[in-house]
């Protein structure tokens, strides 16, 4: 049973030493890997995207932790999801909202009150989080950590969905992820057929779309369909974040033309 | 026998992935978790309270490296100190100061001189501390790798500890950690019955307390008892050592009022 | 068998998160221990140096993904290279130059076409090389994975050699990796046997030799031999690269004296 980590605590904080400390003492001989650690503090809707664009590579029977939780202490519930195969532990924040869609048939329940015994009001991931999720490993079934509760009922996603325009060739989403070669990576579905022609972000126009980094001139900003299966706006050996001006979340406008490589 | 890492070389840096690999080769199938990488560059007080304040967490049999050591190369010892079903290598600078005050009957040992056979210079991490670390998970007993010494003739801690004035209810200590958030984390032990009233840190009173973030207003600093068992201050969805211009290491005054949730 | 990473991802990156889960999905059960995902953007020369100073800290059967590949999803071919026990997967853009020249019979591999059907044109450290790597380590050869090529027709390292004066007294080199602490690490060999007397680097000339930090005073910049076996220039409790205003990649010139403690 594979453990796979995913908070806003900074890679390498002693948050994360602590939360590995706890699953080595609770349930020793698992595999612990970390997810990333390089969520942007407090952002639930980061946490959101990246949970339900990655799980997927994880083997069955992986318990994914999630630990952004700017509601730590206060009375928001601590969520066990299972689904696919896969379960998830994380604050009933809309952090898992995104991911229970891709689930097969997901049931999720409220980790129940004696879990909270004891623990600090500040981290519950390493108090609350690391021990429900040890007890999971360890063979005890979701239904004996907690009452069930409707999928329906759950927190919400913490932002809008991309909103289709034009027939479905405009598509209006949000920078979700900036990683550290400054590429843009929106919440806009590439869907696999279609090449993105244009988009608008932060003021600008990007029109120049290629399939990979190669295919255009050092320094040329383009968009192509990135890795997690969305539109990318990238510059070649360089950072577009920087040399747009933008920030994660701010909005995007993204066109599509049919593509002479579109399959189906 | 799990090994668990602190060092100050930077999460991720090529010197981690040096002692793990020295780990791999010497003492392999054990699982290698990492406290923390992101002490202060020398910062033996920023080692020794994080270290003394989260081993407990692990379990029984983890094996410590701890690398903090601005004196590599010069004639400064180090040390395997065992206690409470633990182990720690470090070197004797007073790293390990805080949390041999913890550990239930510790014996301590110097490595001895072989030890340093065709080390590097600069980087007894590699080269001293984590074969010795791989010999003791092989079983070796401490007793066979140094000779033992007297806790009381061990470096002290670098830093003066926190004291006490008007019977207990103040208290002056240090910020001794700053995390991701800017959460100033002070060494003023919350001894779980006090709510604390009252922080003087760098020029400013923090007169606002709570049990969590999401008690008080966005932007709102406060103060609380942290998950290390100290004091903290904090500011919501902010980072209070931004807000207060405060670094660690500076001076802070405690005053603790009786609140009514106090317990005993 | 033990997977060693080295990207440059930066530390905990989503895409690390990504790797780790193919290779939980495809190879569970072995180790998978990060070399480091610092390396500068697309800094393969870098790379390059780090892998072949470090690669023999881990034991025999390692394998080693090594991504840092800015011409990913062009025409660029991803290689298995083994030797000396130890295998290694990364793109033939000279990232292994360095490492090769180390290798006792060096064998290499082009990975065949069939290995990247379905992948990303961005992401082959996902999508090709970590299924090849889990393949290697599920016991296929890797003549069942690619043709064979002659190790003279591979991309040579992207930075040129340093090169000797002075009848080996002088060495003009560059500056490979700045460490944390601001440490300048050259490529300039140390051979173990020579103390380097005087560095030329960044327009400054820094005289002082010595054997370790503790050495010299506070402040002092000074030039050792560093922990990969290459010349250093470090400040104590302080950064080399701020002082000396040096960036990575900049010319340096070394000349050596005969130390008195020189061996052999």
């Amino acid at each position: 049973v594979p453990f796979a980590l995913l908070t806003d605590f900074g890679t390498g904080s002693i948050y994360v030493g602590q939360l590995k400390g706890v699953l080595a003492a609770l349930a020793p001989g698992h595999a612990v890997v970390d997810l990333t650690h390089e969520i942007e503090p407090q952002a639930v809707d980061e946490a959101a995207f990246l949970l339900a664009r990655t799980f997927e590579v994880f083997p069955p029977a992986t318990i994914f932790l999630c630990v952004v939780d700017p509601g730590v202490g206060s009375a928001r519930e601590i969520l066990i999801v299972e689904g696919s195969e896969r379960r998830f532990v994380a604050p009933d924040n809309g952090l898992l909202a995104l991911a229970i869609e891709r689930l097969v048939e997901p049931r999720a329940f409220r980790v129940g009150a004696a879990h909270y015994h004891g623990a600090s009001a500040t981290f519950h991931g390493r108090d609350v989080i690391a021990p429900v999720a040890a007890r999971l490993a360890g063979g005890t079934p979701p239904e004996a950590l907690g009452e069930p509760v409707a999928p329906g009922d759950l927190a919400p996603s913490p932002v809008a969905r991309p909103r289709a325009e034009a027939g479905g060739r405009r598509i209006r989403g949000r920078v979700a992820h900036i990683d550290r070669f400054g590429d843009l990576v929106t919440d806009v579905d590439a869907n696999g057929r279609r090449l993105p022609a244009r988009v608008r972000v932060g003021g600008h126009e990007v029109a120049r779309a290629a399939r990979t980094y190669a295919d255009v001139e050092p320094g040329t900003v383009f968009t192509y369909t990135g890795s997690f299966g969305t539109v990318e706006v990238a510059a070649r050996n360089g950072s577009a974040a920087s040399a747009l001006g933008v920030r994660r979340g701010v909005e995007v406008e993204v066109e599509f033309a049919f593509a002479e490589e579109r399959r189906g």
